[in-house]
């Protein structure tokens, strides 16, 4: 049977996930580059969802790199099943934490300018928005994968 | 052929809609009650999107309320895949308007209190509990309506 391209296994998800890794792991070097980022629960939010997809982005990159480069990993449903629930776990996650961290950016630069020397709000909309490309990819990942599974009973 | 609870034209999707139409409604109001909303970024998206969602509720539990009470629709694959594209980018749609201006409204809280008087926090936190509320609905909906479709092929 043909693999739908995108999906578990194939050099496609392999392109998807090394992108996530670095998306999601920018993202939180950019948040973490502020040492006061903790105070505020919204930042602490989406640094620990950054660090929730970057070890699901390597567990996927390293069973991409040995399924594409050594043996083929079979496609079973069951298998599938599991990364559409992660990718849409992940990727609700990751919307919901760019969404509150670029909100509170703003609300920090209309209420408190000062807060936002050194460049901290930038550094603050840089990761939000990595953020975002991490849901955008996530959902792509969740598509390939949903018609993949759904052609695996056609 | 036996329709799938929740779908397209069923009593419980009549209940889904009539449900989503309250939160998004009750949502609106909560935010408007508040005359300077306006001047934040993120509750104004959020009002503009409980303002679709309305919409979009309301021409969904006319069309049920048709199908339940009068005469079954047809559930054309067509017809179903555009209820859930719509469900599932409304559903994007809320859940980024509720946690943005939960965010907002944290960081509101945190830094400027005196600006929270009169229970203004508080109508805000009520309208993005409910948008979150409305996003729950929305995916029921859509996996609801994901499933009737996988259904139609089998």
């Amino acid at each position: 049977m043909e693999r739908v391209p995108g999906s578990f296994g194939t050099s496609v998800s392999f392109a998807l996930r090394i992108f996530q890794l670095g998306f999601s792991s920018t993202s939180l070097i950019s948040m973490c580059l502020d040492y006061d980022f903790n105070e505020v629960t919204t930042f602490c939010y989406l640094a620990v969802v950054m660090a929730y997809v970057i070890l699901w982005s390597i567990l996927h990159t390293l069973a991409d790199t040995y399924s594409v480069l050594l043996k083929q990993l079979p496609q079973k449903p069951r298998v599938l099943s599991i990364v559409l629930a992660g990718d849409v776990v992940l990727s609700f996650l990751s919307l919901s934490g760019a969404c509150g961290a670029a909100s509170a950016t703003e609300m920090l630069l209309s209420i408190d300018e000062p807060m936002c020397g050194d460049k901290r709000c930038i550094k603050y909309q840089v990761s939000a928005l990595l953020a975002f490309l991490c849901w955008a990819l996530f959902l792509d990942s969740a598509i390939f994968n949903l018609w993949s599974l759904y052609s695996l009973f056609h």
